[in-house]
Parts: C-alpha cells; sequence; structure tokens
C-alpha cells in the first residue's frame, strides 16, 4: 500500500525555482488544509484561488501562504456578460485563474492532490519538477527510447538525427498520480480497488501527432506560449456533460502546440492522490462524453490548420469555427462550446492586452 | 554502479513460454559463454547462431543448450547468388536467422549482453518480458498517460476512447539496456563514462506516425507479422557504413506497421550491455549515415504506402522502389541497397513458401 509523504519538518525550499515568474491555480469548494502538507514546496509561490459554488462560503487558506482569492460574483464583476465561458459548479472554473494571473508559468493542482514519494520514500516535489520539465526542451519529432534526453544521465540514442537534437520549447508538463488512478467511471466500477502503486522514473514527450487524455489534477505550464488555448470549457452547472474539461482543453492545447512546433510533455512528476470520487456521480457527468469523444477524438486527430494561424490566439478562433462547423451535428452543445471558446478568447485578450510598442 | 545480476543458483525455467514457438538468434564471432549467466532464462529454447567473419573458426556453445550454426560457407551455400543480400563482417548478419527460422517469434540478443537487475536486485527474465510484450496488444492509436494499460495494476486512463482499448497486434517488442547506453560515436566520445543507471518500469506502444531509433541488441518480434521486413541491410565488408543496420531496419519495420495496423512496444525488458566498443572504430563505421540519416528520416517520415500493400512483402518491395527513386540520388549505395531489399524478399520467400491451399 502507498502512502503519502510526510512533509513535517521538511524546512520551506529557501531558493525556489521561478518563484516571481509562477502562479498556483487551485479550484476548491473546502478549506484548504492540504496545502499544509505542499507547504516546503508551496508555500514561497503566490496562489490563485478559484472558489467554485457558493459565494457567501468562507474558504480557509493556512497561515503563512500568499493568495487572491475569487468566488463567483467576482468572476462576473470582472468579466461581466463574458463570465458565461468560465464553469460554474465545476473545477473547470480554474481557467479563470489562469486568465487572470500576469505570470508566465501556472502549476495548477486539484485540493485532494498530497505529496507523492518516491521509490526510495523522499518527499516528491511536484513543482520543481514541473518547472525542470518546463524549462527543458520537448522533442516531438522523434522518438528517444531512453526517454528525455536531457535529464542527467541521459542523452539521445545511436541513430537520433543530429539535427532534431536540440528539440523544441516545452509548453506543457503533464504529471501523474499515485494511489488513486484517474480512471473513467465504467473502470472506477469495474475495478474500484485498483490503485496505481508503480513509480515511473520517466519523463517524455509526446509526440507530434499523438493525442492524449490531459488531466487538469496535476498540471503546469507556460502561458505565454499556449495559455490562451488552456480554455477548460463548459462544464457543470447547466451543461449537459462534466469531468471533460482537461480532456477538451488537452485535445485543443495538443493539435495547437503541434502547429506551432511547441512541446507537451508527461510523466514526472507524481502527486499523491487520496480520494477516488464517486463513480455513479462521475457516471452521470461524463456519460455524454463517453460516446462523444468516439467523434470527438478523430475530428482532433484530422485539424488541420491554416499557415495563417500563426498566434495561439489565431490558432484558437480557427479551431473553434471547425468545431462549431464539424461537432454541432453530434449536439447542439457544441455550438454553444465553440461560441464561448470565442468569448474565452475575447476575456483572455482583455484580461491580457498584447503590451504596446 | 550497476552490476549485472548474479543467476548462479537459479534454476532452469521448467515451463518456459513458447518454448516451441520461438527461436533466439545471435550473430557472434567468439565463444558463446555469455549463454552460461542466460541458462536459467534462455537453456529451453531453440538457438540460431550466425557465426560472422572466419568461418573456419569453432565457436564454443555452453552444454545443454540446443542450436543450429550457419556460418559465411553455409549462407553462401543456402542462399547461393541471393546471399549477397546478407551483410558480411557485421552483426547484420543475424537477419539470415530470423529468414531460416520456422518459428512464429525471434528475440535476437548480442553476446555482450548480460542479465540484469530490477531495482529490488532480482534478476531480468528479459526473454519472457519480450514474450508478455508480444502477446499482449499496443495501442498506437491514442496515447495512455499510465504506460501499457494491459499490464497488472494498469489500465486506460479517464478520457481514452473506448473503441479503442482493444488495441492492434504487437509485432515488435524493443527492450532496453542498463550499464552502457546505445549511444552513437559521437557521445561515446564526449561522454565516454555515461552509464545508464536509470531502471524506468514501462512499456509503452510507440504511436502510429511516429519513428524511434531500433537497437537490434535485446529485440524480440512476431515473424509471421513483420518477419519479411526485419531486413538489416547491406553493412560491413564491402559497403560504406556500419551500425545502421538495425536503424535501417526500424524505419522500414515502423513505417509498415503503422500501415498494416501493427503495433511496436519499447521499454522494458532491459539486458545489461557490458562493454562500450571502441567509439574511434564506431566514427569511421558511422560517419556517413550521421549525416545520411538527416534525409532518411524526413524520407520514411513521408513513407505513403498504397492500399493494394496488404502483405509485409508487398510493402516491403514498395518500400524497395521508394528507397530507389528517392534515396539513390543521396548515394549510390542506396540504389544497391533497394536491390538488395528485394533478393531479401525473394530469399526470404524462397525459404519460406507461402502454405498451399
Amino acid at each position: 500500500m502507498v502512502d503519502p509523504a510526510n512533509t513535517v519538518g521538511i524546512p520551506v525550499n529557501p531558493t525556489p525555482l521561478l518563484k516571481d515568474e509562477l502562479d498556483i491555480v487551485i479550484p476548491t469548494i473546502r478549506n484548504l488544509d492540504f496545502l499544509e502538507m505542499w507547504r516546503p514546496f508551496l508555500q514561497p509561490y503566490h496562489l490563485i484561488i478559484v472558489q467554485d459554488g457558493d459565494p457567501t462560503k468562507k474558504i480557509h487558506v493556512p497561515e503563512g501562504y500568499d493568495y487572491e482569492l475569487y468566488n463567483r460574483n467576482d468572476i462576473n464583476r470582472i468579466l461581466g456578460p463574458k463570465a458565461s465561458c468560465i464553469s460554474f459548479k465545476d473545477s473547470a472554473c480554474r481557467c479563470f485563474g489562469y486568465m487572470v494571473s500576469k505570470k508566465k508559468y501556472i502549476f495548477t493542482i486539484d485540493d485532494d492532490c498530497f505529496v507523492a514519494k518516491d521509490p526510495a520514500g523522499k518527499a516528491v516535489n511536484a513543482l520543481e519538477q514541473h518547472i525542470k520539465n518546463l524549462l527543458c526542451p520537448s522533442t516531438p519529432l522523434f522518438f528517444n527510447t531512453l526517454y528525455d534526453p536531457y535529464r542527467e544521465g541521459a542523452d539521445f540514442v545511436r541513430g537520433y538525427p543530429f539535427s532534431l537534437r536540440e528539440g523544441v520549447s516545452t509548453a506543457v508538463s503533464h504529471g501523474l498520480w499515485l494511489n488513486i488512478p484517474d480512471y473513467d467511471a465504467p473502470t472506477q466500477l469495474v475495478k474500484p480497488k485498483e490503485r496505481n502503486t508503480r513509480y515511473v522514473d520517466a519523463v517524455m514527450t509526446i509526440p507530434k501527432g499523438t493525442l492524449f487524455p490531459m488531466c487538469g489534477m496535476n498540471l503546469a505550464f507556460d502561458r505565454d506560449l499556449i495559455g490562451p488555448a488552456m480554455y477548460f470549457g463548459l462544464m457543470g452547472d447547466g451543461q449537459p456533460i462534466g469531468r471533460y474539461d482537461d480532456m477538451w482543453a488537452g485535445w485543443c492545447i495538443k493539435v495547437i502546440c503541434d502547429h506551432l512546433g511547441l512541446g507537451v510533455k508527461t510523466g514526472l512528476p507524481y502527486i499523491y492522490h487520496s480520494k477516488a470520487s464517486n463513480p455513479f456521480v462521475n457516471l452521470k457527468k461524463e456519460y455524454k462524453g463517453i460516446f462523444w469523444q468516439e467523434d470527438i477524438i478523430p475530428f482532433f486527430q484530422n485539424v488541420k490548420l491554416s499557415k495563417e494561424a500563426t498566434t495561439v490566439q489565431q490558432c484558437y478562433i480557427e479551431l473553434s469555427k471547425m468545431v462549431k462547423e464539424k461537432l454541432s451535428s453530434l449536439d447542439p452543445y457544441f455550438d454553444k462550446l465553440a461560441d464561448a471558446m470565442v468569448t474565452w478568447i475575447e476575456a483572455w485578450d482583455e484580461l491580457n492586452p498584447p503590451a504596446t510598442a
């Protein structure tokens, strides 16, 4: 049985990487006691807390953390009518935090994620590993069999073209989960007792042209490179679907990263995921996604963005048009989602005006 | 520092998997003392030894192993003029063993590869892991973030399309190396002391459309599914290039597996690679490959086989025509190689006549 790591006694990191260039975004409906355990690693950073559900509820944040907190009233006030693109009663609301941040990097983590232990029993500093992943290049154009070639003790293997060894900039770092794996409701129902105990000591680039299921539980990205595509869609309250917010963002960011020549990594770091969500509730949220994805994934596999789309915003607007054109026949929801994608970009640009020359 | 495992005292596996359906192919120029260490795992299987270099030299095989051995004289006698497609004075000669085998599966291993230890210190039965890899499906169409979804304790994660969960048949299992990594000569020269000590406990499918550098040191495949494409090219004696035999085969099998809907896995098992080859000798063999691969890889990335090519042989002949057409301008060597690819298929079909109806 795996247990989370004990971080009591680990001193707060005195020289945190990118301290002034990274925000931690946490969507929540409860007190953030989980941050006690993360103190040695996360306390030096600024938090953006997106409070979901009842805005009158008071969320407790452990002392010593520097944070800003937004509830639904704040979101409505800041975005006005454009607030319609931000989901309510679903952790998809977290993407509001990406939008209001002014930093280059974002780390987002769920409030049921604890510090994992590596096989030697050492507490894993997840954020530090994400930063390493983001600061070193990706290799989407050719597979390296010894995984991340930039890691200490590794390199490119024989037969790896030298012209590709500089790699490309990394836009996204997708971390994994020990203990409760990120399964869909049917798999949760079939395997209620399965726990992930395998610590795979690897980081790898997801090859160009390959889609993956991106989980939002333990995720970091470069806002400057890919931020405007990190939209978590319309989920939860008033929507026919939930638990596909991160998947939607994952499909979108991957086709855009592939188009713009950016890298997406997966693997380390692990967090310890403490609690399985209710599979019956999940099934209700997911079931439309489970059959829609059979059409959505081939759609994304066939997306070809135009040469004219050279910014993330341009790519995202093109993608929204394709969603409207190709997926609306699946369900009127996609028509609404395509409009929300446009609203999201308008809101993003409003809060993040381009620097004047 | 990593050491090879000690296998003394491990009893010979009494119930070996696929005992009568698998041949072990070993190219060599020396006595096969390395098989002593492999006895618990490999002794039950039949060996095909391809003796390179001087045919009058007597190769010693440890007692108790069942084997057949072919030297250059045998190859010439069996293939006649078609023997020209089999390399001499290069481990590429091993592919002759694939051709004369009558079994469904092949495991090929170099004679400087020893038994590795897993992180718990247990000797790794490499062949058993290859067989597991080959007998369970691959997932080339979508990436699973928890790696091999068929492994115990793992599954498909949330967002993995259900229609793709049956996977496809696995044609190739590519294993890795602890201790001496498989580096090219320039990397060997720059990092002479680098050793691979990282045991990554994962098996994964290389996604469709992605090429990889296939190393022939620790490799298994399904002859029925992909055998005729496992040609190791023209290397060594009389050729302008060496150490690209397995790379060539890797590029060819990958585009054909992608076309035919077959899977290629990489990762576990590890072997312990004992001895770095001389980087100066390697550089001499490799240097043309190092610049040619800058054109060869884009060539393979753009290969489109026709719908009419439905067998491995048909795919391979189509590929040989493309090599002649597109790569001959690089060097006359590729014209010769394209012809040898055709000769290889003719020889393969002669030794492996299709079953009559």
